[in-house]
């Protein structure tokens, strides 16, 4: 059997709702702030919360810019953030299937 | 796009240590305390603490037995609990591979 170690599961990606919210960004190229919420099925705040999270690891990029009078932010995952979750997948297969 | 919706993943697995005991009591018949703290890599008192959760949700079933005057506690992982990490497996496929 083969090192368990849960320690090698990135904390940022692990959480549920960051894991639900990078899934989705990984699925798409980008992605707006409601149809994120929608997706993950969350409120205002928390999405927020972690989406700050993220941008502070520099997994994801946000664009801020106006629809007519109406704020859009619109979210990426950067190659760093895609990388870590990439990492994170294999990480977790190996933890589950014993590896 | 389907269904993204974090609250399907079991927060009870989901927790990092958590899943790193299951994972291993999944792979063996059943494990002394010892065993599972060097492969988790963990301290007694955290260790104690997510195996009573384990206990709690009755996804682990606990003997404990003396060999010569020292007690061994030897767990191992209930119907119950090997039914929730399927599941769980199954729900973070579709969750991370959008399925």
């Amino acid at each position: 059997m083969k090192n368990f170690d849960y320690h090698q599961l990135n904390d940022i990606i692990h959480s549920r709702i960051r894991l639900a919210i990078i899934s989705v960004l990984v699925a798409v190229d980008e992605a707006e702030f409601n149809f994120l919420k929608e997706k993950v099925k969350t409120t205002d705040g928390n999405l927020s919360v972690h989406l700050r999270k993220l941008d502070e690891a520099e997994y994801i990029d946000v664009k801020k810019e106006f629809i007519g009078r109406k704020p859009v932010s619109t979210y990426r995952l950067t190659k760093k953030g895609r990388k870590a979750f990439e990492v994170y997948v294999e990480n977790l297969e190996k933890l589950i299937k014993g590896k």
